[in-house]
């Protein structure tokens, strides 16, 4: 699993940062790419990247500013236009539906593929056999959803020492084991699979947060992530604007994973106002509260492999 | 009066160019920009040159595709928040309202200016003193409109040396004069401003198309310009395609300039299927039929000035 950042702004887009998006990588999984947000220009972002928008199988939007959902239609409609047949769902706050439902009729604009919309409030809203995604409330001017995701632990390796051992043959039966059912030999004998493999692996747990102020939300959709994604487009010094405008500080952030015992803090949703030059400053006040702690770039991307978080 | 070329590109946005927009700027007129279709990420296009969006009053769209009119939303917004207090008229084909004002209001966006969008057709869509914006409909597979707009006579220069040989002293009399006034003198002698002024100035008139097949209406709107701005998404090789799709080769465009008289054509729109090496080719079969013709380039400039037209 990969987190690559294709949008790092707040509010507008600048020469440094795009507004919000973020690619969730479950290439690595074999489950393609979940996108979280959609600023504008999002799709010419992705030009410059190995991504390939038909891969790209949900998208949850966090909530209906327009930094955050104005580069939807376009991506929409170039996913089809460059092949993508595959189904592609997107979640998000209620009016997102009637907006893009809105826009393909007025622009007259057909998709080779089926567009579902959902639109969603809090509690589980997708599941499956892999992962589980859960959203919440968080705290600003208008509704604004966060996202946990957490991937169900994976099946332990297969000890082919000891399936050997047991008698299991090659072929079939093998690949049974491993996806933890026990099987039946020629001879009668039962082979468990928890005989034969090793200690179920646990899977990712990130949470990615739209905008928001310091909010107990925030800490439960944190708690015990291996990441935590959460804005901060203030800094400390300016946190009477983060209070005013529904936003958050570095501090806010940095707060929320020390209390949600987060592994590793990922900051995004950086206003206008910080300069490159200001990265540093950032870092530094987050920091001073939650060690582990990154300040996203557009196009910075960090690896989750075997619990570890490595930023390339 | 200058062209400033932000996407000349079609359908999707590619590395090379993005969708369609195009400045015509009219600061060295006194009157601010005028923009001509708003693809996604115009407003990223202008961070990239010293165009400030409060200073665009009025933008016209051709047609309701996407790559014409994505851009539109963020700009708006964008254009608020950058301190825009100015009415912004927005003119464009039935359908465009509903978008914008569905898009306003889902994404809870309030403006610091009036918005006026015109859902216009054919006629004389915009008249003032010193333009006049008349539209026509084009070929394409929905509807789609062209542009002509044509600046008014400008009063003819103030002959100083005549002037003060009729005896007309320095203060606001000659400005009364050079702005067409007769005046009368304080001895009572009546001075003529047709006496003491040059020919009137002849406006440019500048044609800007949408997206369309080869068809007369591109042609009446292109007769006598001084730039005629044409789509050339294919060149003559794919023809058949530019027909399908409801779009020109180069030869097209050429054509149309060459049977309307007009004095400079530049093409836009070009299809992501020619790569920078392949313009010389596009320009050659362009120019085997009308000469003055230049293939815009994102931030292509061209500058009219003194009846010529020049590429910065
Ligand atoms: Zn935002
Ligand atoms: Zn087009």
């Amino acid at each position: 699993m990969e987190l690559q950042f294709l949008g790092t702004g707040a509010g507008m887009p600048s020469k440094m940062r795009n507004t919000s998006a973020v690619v969730l990588n479950l290439s690595a999984e074999g489950d393609g790419y979940w996108l979280f947000d959609c600023g504008e220009a999002t799709q010419h972002q992705i030009l410059h990247t190995s991504l390939k928008p038909r891969k790209i199988g949900k998208i949850f939007i966090t909530h209906l500013h327009g930094d955050h959902i104005f580069g939807l239609p376009g991506l929409i409609g170039s996913r089809s236009f460059l092949g993508g047949e595959e189904q592609l769902d997107i979640y998000g706050p209620t009016g997102l539906n009637e907006w893009i439902k809105t826009t393909l009729r007025v622009t007259n604009t057909h998709l080779n593929y089926e567009l579902i919309v959902h639109e969603i409030g809090e509690g589980v809203v997708f599941e499956d056999a892999d992962y589980r995604v859960t959203a919440k409330s968080l705290q600003h001017i208008i509704q604004c959803l966060g996202y946990r995701i957490e991937q169900k632990p994976l099946p332990g390796k297969l000890l082919i020492t000891k399936a050997k051992e047991a008698g299991v043959p090659n072929g079939p039966l093998l690949k049974q084991l491993k996806s933890g059912e026990d099987v039946i030999l020629e001879d009668g004998r039962v082979v468990a699979s928890s005989d034969v493999t090793g200690e179920p692996q646990e899977g990712f747990i990130v949470a990615i947060l739209g905008d928001t102020n310091y909010c107990s939300a925030a800490v439960e959709l944190a708690q015990d992530t291996d990441i935590l994604v959460h804005e901060a487009t203030f800094d400390i010094d300016t946190g009477n604007l983060a209070k005013e405008y529904g936003h958050s500080t570095i501090g806010d952030a940095a707060r929320v994973a020390q209390e949600a015992g987060a592994k590793t803090l990922i900051a995004n949703h950086i206003s206008a106002r910080f300069m490159p030059s200001d990265v540093a400053q950032l870092q530094k006040q987050g920091e001073a509260i939650f060690p582990a702690l990154h300040i996203a770039e557009d196009f910075s991307r960090f690896e989750w492999k075997n619990g570890e978080v490595i930023r390339d």
